[in-house]
Parts: C-alpha cells; sequence; structure tokens
C-alpha cells in the first residue's frame, strides 16, 4: 500500500486525489519537492470509494494524505504537516525562526484560494473560447486577486525568494489555469501582471510542477469537457 | 503604543479589532491563555483608519495584531505566529513532536469557521426570537456542523482534550452563538449535541473567553440590532 521514498525505504504515503485538482496536485508538487515517494490512489467522485468516506467523513474531498494509515485532511494542513513529519526533507515554510515570514507565507497559501473560487465564477458565467462576457464583478475580483498576488511575489523569482516554497506550492497549480480564466473574460495576465505572468512560466517549467500539472491548453479544453457536462445537468 | 507582558516588560503587540468580531477573539482569547498583554486599538469598520487599510491592505478587517509594528493577519494564522514567536508561552497546537495532532488540530480549526458562515445563513433568513423559520437547508447544515464538532470532541474536556487549546480557542466565540443560531431556527445544542453544550458552558466559565466574548443574551440582542440595521439598508 505505501510508497517508496527516493532512497528506497518505506515513506508509507498514500495520496487519494483526482488528476487534475488543482487542491490535489499542491500536495503532489509537494510531495515532488521534498522527494518523497506515494503511492496515488485515484479517486472517482461521482462514486465515493469506502477509503475516501473513510478517511475523509467530514468533507469527503481529495486531497487526503494517509501516512502509515492515519489521514491528513486539507491541502494547506497537508503541506504543513510535510514539513513537520519529515523535517529531513527541504521545508516549505520559511524557519522556524523566522515566525512573522511563517505567518505571511500562511496568508498567502490561503489566499490562493480565491484564484480558484474567482476563477470558478469567470469559467461559470463566460462561454469561453473567444473571452465572452462574464459575470459582473469576477473579471475585477480576478484583477484584484492577481495584483495583489503580483505585488507579494514582487521582484522575487518565486513567493518564497530565490526558493520555491510554500506559497509557490499553493498557487502553482492555479497558475496553469491562468489562460482558462483570460478565455472566460479574465484579464490579461501577461499585460497586467508580468512578475507573475512570468513566476507562472518559471513554475511550469519545474519539474515537481510539470509532472503533476497539466499544460494551460490542456486545463482549458477540460474546463470546457466540465463546464458543459456541468451545465448539461441542471 | 505597545502593550505590557504580565511580567511587566514590553510584548510590542497592539490589536486592531473590533469588541464582538469572533475572529477578533480568538486572538484576544489566545494573547489572554498566553499571559501577553498589549494594546487593543478598536477599529470602526463603517470608516476604515488608515492604520487598519495599511496593515490590512488585502482585506481591510479585523483581527490584525501588530508585533513591534509589523501586521499579521488572519485569526488562524496569528494564532500559529503567537506559538511560534513566543515559544515560552503555554502553546495553543500540540507539541512539534506530534505532527498528526498538529494536522488534525489545523483542519478543525478552520473547520469552526462554518459555524459563523452556516449562523449567519440561519440569522439571516430567520426573524429570530420565536425560532421562526429559517433558509431551507440552513438548519441541516448546522446540524451536520454541530455533529461533527461533537464527534471530534468526543469525551474530552476541551478538543485539545485535558487541556484548553488551539481549537477550542478558534471555535469558543462561537459557543456563545449557539443561543442565537437556536432562535434563527437552528437546532438545540443541549438536545442533539449534549457534549458540545458541556463543552460551550466549559468556556463561558474561562477567565480567557469570559473576559472577550459577550454573554449569549447579550450575542443574540446585539444581532437582533445588526440584522434590523443590515436589512433596512436594502
Amino acid at each position: 500500500m505505501a510508497g517508496v521514498k527516493s532512497d528506497g525505504s518505506d515513506s508509507g504515503l498514500v495520496l487519494l486525489d483526482v488528476f487534475g485538482s488543482p487542491f490535489a496536485q499542491r500536495v503532489s508538487i509537494a510531495l515532488a519537492e521534498k522527494g518523497l515517494a506515494y503511492e496515488r490512489a485515484e479517486q472517482d467522485l461521482t462514486a465515493k470509494s469506502d477509503l475516501l468516506r473513510r478517511s475523509n467523513p467530514v468533507h469527503g474531498k481529495v486531497p487526503v494524505l494517509l501516512h502509515d494509515g492515519r489521514p491528513v485532511c486539507e491541502s494547506l494542513a497537508i503541506l504543513q504537516y510535510l514539513d513537520e513529519a519529515f523535517p529531513g526533507t527541504p521545508p516549505l515554510l520559511p524557519p522556524v525562526s523566522d515566525p512573522y515570514a511563517r505567518a505571511r507565507a500562511r496568508f498567502w497559501g490561503e489566499y490562493a484560494d480565491r484564484l480558484h473560487f474567482c476563477g470558478k465564477r469567470l469559467w461559470l458565467s463566460a462561454p469561453g473560447g473567444d473571452g465572452g462576457e462574464a459575470e459582473p464583478g469576477a473579471r475585477a475580483e480576478m484583477a484584484t486577486v492577481l495584483r495583489a498576488l503580483e505585488a507579494e511575489l514582487g521582484e522575487g523569482d518565486f513567493f518564497g525568494g530565490a526558493a520555491f516554497g510554500y506559497v509557490d506550492v499553493a498557487a502553482a497549480p492555479f497558475a496553469a489555469w491562468f489562460l482558462t480564466y483570460e478565455r472566460h473574460g479574465g484579464p490579461s495576465v501577461a499585460e497586467e501582471c508580468p512578475a507573475l505572468a512570468a513566476w507562472a512560466a518559471r513554475c511550469s517549467r519545474r519539474e515537481s510542477v510539470a509532472a503533476n500539472v497539466y499544460p494551460p491548453e490542456k486545463v482549458h479544453e477540460l474546463v470546457q469537457e466540465y463546464r458543459r457536462w456541468m451545465l448539461g445537468r441542471k
């Protein structure tokens, strides 16, 4: 059942995920950054497994990370768990000696969730492909979110400064969605937030990200499919 | 500008808050548990101060904890910051040697937010005072949230077991709202979740909570006032 560390020892890690879920991708990116091998247990959210229901009885969602059989839920809690349970691996959060930087990273890691929720308002309301008309307010909100992230990134290569860290892991899955947001009435990231666009490109070239996140065109294609399915059910 | 620790030394802490905000109360309860003195800078959210805008430019919300002038935002991030910045004070999270318990506490601390959001659906939709008819689904959701918390609490005095810890601090401000939820069409906590009701009573007798949280009847009175003001604006 368990994964195998890159050094060959048993890490006892099983990731319940759905390929394409940005929240689950946070965990697979973090595991890759830390060189921790694991077993991937792909879930079907339309027919939830007993394992998923038992492991995350509260939300019934992915990702769940099982470590020696014990479930850890919620993507950001899992990232912090990995730092604490595997202290010998490259840390995601800034060091314990810098509580202020850690608090700041926790703030921005959570803020990155807004890309998802605001993005969903865009791609659910606008037909996509040609820019379309998005729900009033969604485009403005996305512009606000992107600009806040651009300002926080500053002139660093990553949110973690020189190192790819916690906020980068939290936000990187959504970088592959920028194209989708744009095609569904969102602002042009390249034009309005050039530093963030450069960060997104930098992330996409990173092995941990490339191996776990679909390319932007593929994300857009899947969102179009999902959108048709979702709207067709109403 | 700065607060004074119980040992008389300068803690450099200023809390931007609004008395009555359950999220700000998390921080004042935590500061009391840790014996950290601070200056309280009451904010007016209808006319935001420059200090608040500058300290929390992203959300413009309370609580913000200034530590030697540097702002820390988001209540749960502040609790974790206090553990890390003041390691000599009673910890809120379980020890670093138990990453699993810490991940679990982070999960449930965040889950406690649902009391707020679900509670708001109740008191905005039902007139209150006499039970009234709440928005369909809100009562059922509140029952689910309360039962999940009841199950997590188990037979312990607190979510932290024998000790009043992180999840207790995160949830305690909402315990004073149980009466309000009930009077706005929510389930009876005493009848449906007796362990949680006993926990709420235990919290209300705790000095750190009693000093920072209004009693349940007062909360209900203020919610009625706020509700009239809010609905009157539409």
